[in-house]
């Protein structure tokens, strides 16, 4: 058995920290060398990226900026962190990846998504998870478990309807690399769901 | 007459800001409205990307992730800055642009000049200066009037002497928009070789 990147997809509050807790957990019982980690904000350079496209003191950010802004946040990670845990063979966990990308400042914003694509291709050098789970909910249900709002999450439910659609739009598209789970089922189901995909996915199933 | 874009550009320690600083006296001697400014860090937002990059302490930057940083801050300053200026018809002077993205990050490093091209046209939307001045000098010239080296500058002389062709090879390909002047001149022969090309286009000649 060899590596394999994993991906948690979905709009905010659907549950993706939690679930990728439990697949860790689960890897980890398994013996399954892991290594979890996060988009945007999983190297130093991206963490402070990140801070500085949320952060409200930053003011209007230009929509082709931050598209940039998370592409090199994805660079940055595949190059310190993802590329060398594939090398070593481990599983990699990873909380959000390009879908995020392309949903967000593709379909959400004003932009060109073809064109956000391909930025976020050359980014990350064409390298695409093993499977992607999608953790799907109508922006209501979702945005309500959100206690504090930065200023993506703040954007309106139109904005959060748009990123939904565009994220099963990107698993339609290739269903034998996404697994769509109804996020609004109990946890311990959704966690089940997503677990027996893995393993199929680790023994070659 | 109405606002033009005016790019300085060249390698490290040319004389950039000395003969921005000219022109800016001699715009503003002549009556003329304009903003001076400068890639990257021209913004609030730029100038915390620019920080990151060049600060040591942020460690190995992935290439790409390079790229993408120095193309957000093109955009940024693009939506702030320079758009608004052309917009009042302004005249805007701007230190390095697009040719020093390509440069640096294309020819200097291990990137692919024409993606690098290509980031660099999405981020600025392909908006291209109608005069970039390019004060050419060998590298050994150049980087001996630099006191302190950051990452960039302390690169090499064989990253400076790719950087350098790359600048002249782009000056080369558009002659019609591109001024060489000889950065080893006397300083104000090159500041009357910069302004009497500006007059012409200014006064439309």
């Amino acid at each position: 058995m060899t590596g394999a990147f994993i991906v948690l997809e979905g709009g905010d509050g659907v549950g993706k920290s939690t679930q990728a807790a439990a697949l860790v957990e689960w890897l980890t019982a398994r013996g399954t060398p892991h290594v979890h980690t996060r988009q945007p904000g999983g190297t130093p350079l991206g963490a402070s990226l990140r801070s500085l496209v949320l952060d409200p003191a930053t003011g209007d950010v230009a929509p082709r900026a931050e598209a940039l802004i998370y592409a090199a946040d994805k660079a940055q990670h595949l190059m310190q962190v993802v590329e060398p845990a594939l090398a070593e063979g481990l599983v990699v966990v990873c909380d959000r990846y390009v879908d995020s990308m392309i949903a967000y400042q593709g379909a959400g914003r004003a932009l060109d998504v073809a064109e956000v694509e391909q930025v976020a291709d050359w980014a990350t050098a064409g390298r695409r998870p093993e499977l992607t789970i999608l953790l799907d909910a109508a922006p209501g249900d979702a945005v309500a478990q959100i206690a504090e709002k930065d200023r993506l999450e703040g954007a309106g439910d139109e904005f959060h309807r748009r990123v939904r659609a565009h994220f099963l739009h990107l698993a339609e598209a290739a269903p034998e690399r996404y697994l769509v789970v109804d996020a609004r089922l109990p946890i311990t189901e959704v966690t089940s769901a997503i677990t027996a995909r893995v393993e199929q996915l680790l023994d070659g199933d």
